[in-house]
């Protein structure tokens, strides 16, 4: 049977408290000291035994202080047993004062849950650059702990804790069917995109209940990520907060140990991590299109990736996709200055939507007699970019948003 | 006697004509069909006599059919006569028949102006993807060879004739004494930053009456590029038809030829260069703000760069400039994903206007006692950040602008 119906969406999610197991808590302690102290803004997330966790960070040579410590567990292949997140507040860029307030984090939840300290990770997401109100957050971990719990509230609850300025949370999840029983994966996320002034950061915590080995687990998270999470652009800004953590508890009593049970895993995983990313572009800031730029015919992926993201960071071609405009002459000027040489006479430009494909350029020239449908395709709020460039069998796809007047306005000041 | 004595600038100057044996010639043909069809949209840029010349054009791969000619027209070391430039169509994507239209271009010019085909040069800069109409170019060269001259509303008049979507012309001219005898270096230009929907270039022409060797034009115009029209971004866009391009015909009878006269003829070439290119960000597409990124202490200039253009090319950087606001974490986010590693600890990080400067980052930490003076400086239209990374010698500036509302306002459609 073909893994993709062995693996089925699980609708109405809760996040994190779907899989066996596994608990959250919330508070609202108003980290940000904003306008709405009843916002959540604090979550503990919790498994009621020891997990083998996995975790991506953000390439960001500033890399918050949170960042550093989860590192250090992670390099330590020490099991998990939860995670406390803040969102208003990124504990990026606070120097030692900073590292000090993360562990003082992990301790205090450490604490209330009755775990080792090396067991809990910490994330943060919110303002760069000032240090954590500590009283405001211990004061969450107490409330958090309090009202952990495995309802469907708490996972929500999670889900909306961790938000910035993402207009929904999101909440993805999935069943998988091994034999007569089976495991589910969940997930929470907030969205990359710098989403609100001075913020900036894309976390995503998964839990499963499946039982998996360790190092395999982090193989699959890095491939997972890189098919999703690293496939995607709003603004081409890299934060210093992204987080990406998977924690599996095997409560399912489902091993994930054979070869087919770890590409069924696999495959699993990348589905939500894929799903994740697209809600993340989807929900970009202030953006209203959302672009798949498949790249092909390169010598290798590389060069396709890195023809995809001079256009998916182009700032005129992004503009142009926000005014429903087919401005493929952008799209050809911000391919040839990707540092990857290519010959322009075998270049081959299409627009798609659905099955519904336009030719835009071939053979050197544009082909004007298909302007009106190509003009149409551009308008739909969802459209695919096809750029063949005939030298080799290299491929990339990279999903990317527009670039509004909105995004301008709601970043130029704090 | 230091360079800068004997170098001065010459106000209220002309352009091209400023320089001995130099005329030009304009025509408004309406190349663009656009809604002013008196707009200058033509010139020929001539010289009496042969001319040494020097070139610098675009290193994108796709690259407009006039380049592709004055490539080859430098490459066979030709001396040159004339330049024929338009603007409202950037003959590129074009394929054959823009090769062509381009050879065209040259021929009439060619036959207007009494040269040899080999001795013209040939620039375009407007709409991608578009064929000339020629019947309008055929005409517009006739008009600009039959009023050529030498006189200030000749140079003032190419200098027009080039814009797209500039806000003014861009002329810069200096005189340089060399003992008791002078010569002159003059030139024009029209803006980077995709300057109109569906246009992008920037292109400069330069002419002196030195008489100067060939290859030391090319490599004295080789670092003046770098330094100048290299060194800025507006949108980070790179155009498809950028090109500068320098003619010395030696009318003043001044030789540029031992190593101090070789040293001041850079010195005056580079000023001309550097401030036109501050004209051009200074015009940039709906911008407000003007920042100099000074970065230093990296390993080395590459690495310096890599800093700078991460910082200076940030949509959140870029739109926080915008809004006046003095965000230094996200400065020091898009430091951290350049490329390059450091240590956020030696960083410091400072703003200044004039002699004015404030510190803003150090020892790992913002330094918010100075809050009020270094959000009253970003409300300068012109500011410098200063970034040191205390790792090495390694520095560079770049002149970047802010993103506005504007800016993509303007670029949202054709």
């Amino acid at each position: 049977m073909p893994a993709s119906d062995l693996i089925s969406m699980i609708p109405d999610a809760s996040g994190w408290v779907d899989c066996l197991g596994f608990q959250a808590g919330n508070a609202a302690c108003d980290i940000r000291r904003a306008s709405n102290p009843d916002r959540l803004d604090l979550c503990i997330l919790f498994s009621d035994r020891p997990c083998a966790a996995a975790s991506v960070y953000t390439l960001n040579q500033v890399f918050a202080a949170p960042v550093k410590l989860c590192r250090e567990i992670r390099d330590s292949g020490q099991r998990c047993r939860a995670i406390v997140a803040n969102s208003g507040n990124a504990n990026a860029c606070t120097g030692e004062q900073g590292e000090r307030d993360a562990r003082l984090m992990q301790e205090w939840t450490a604490r209330r849950m009755n775990v080792c300290e090396t067991e809990v990770l910490v994330a943060s997401t919110g303002r760069i650059g000032e240090d954590l109100p500590m009283d405001r957050v211990e004061d969450g971990i107490r409330v958090a702990a309090e009202n952990m719990g495995a309802d469907d509230g708490n996972g929500r609850g999670a889900a909306m804790a961790i938000l910035t300025s993402d207009t929904r949370e999101k909440i993805v999840a999935c069943e998988v069917r091994a034999g007569e029983r089976g495991y589910r994966i969940s997930s929470i996320a907030k969205g990359a995109g710098m989403i609100q002034p001075g913020m900036a950061t894309m976390l995503c915590f998964i839990s499963t209940d499946a039982d998996v080995p360790a190092d395999f687990l982090q193989a699959a998270l890095n491939d997972a990520v890189d098919g999703s999470f690293n496939a995607i652009t709003v603004d081409g800004d890299m934060s210093t907060n992204d987080s990406v953590i998977l924690f599996a508890n095997g409560a399912s009593e489902v091993a994930v140990s054979s070869t087919e049970e770890r590409e069924l895993f696999r495959a699993a995983l990348a589905r939500i991590c894929r799903l994740q990313a697209e809600k993340i572009v989807g929900d970009g800031e202030k953006i209203s299109k959302v672009v798949s730029i498949d790249v092909s015919g390169t010598s290798d992926d590389r060069d396709a990736e890195k023809i995809a993201r001079a256009i998916g960071n182009s700032l005129l071609v992004k503009s142009s996709w926000f005014g429903g405009d087919p401005n493929w002459g952008r799209i050809l000027d911000a391919a040839g200055y990707a540092g990857v040489s290519f010959d322009l006479s075998s270049v081959r430009l299409d627009y798609a939507v659905g099955r519904e494909q336009v030719s835009v350029f071939a053979d050197g020239r544009a082909i004007h007699a298909n302007k009106p449908r190509w003009k149409e395709l551009v308008t739909h709020p969802r459209f695919t970019i096809k750029l063949r460039l005939g030298t080799g069998a290299g491929e990339y796809s990279l999903l990317a948003s527009d670039l509004t007047e909105g995004y301008v306005r709601f970043n130029k000041s704090e």
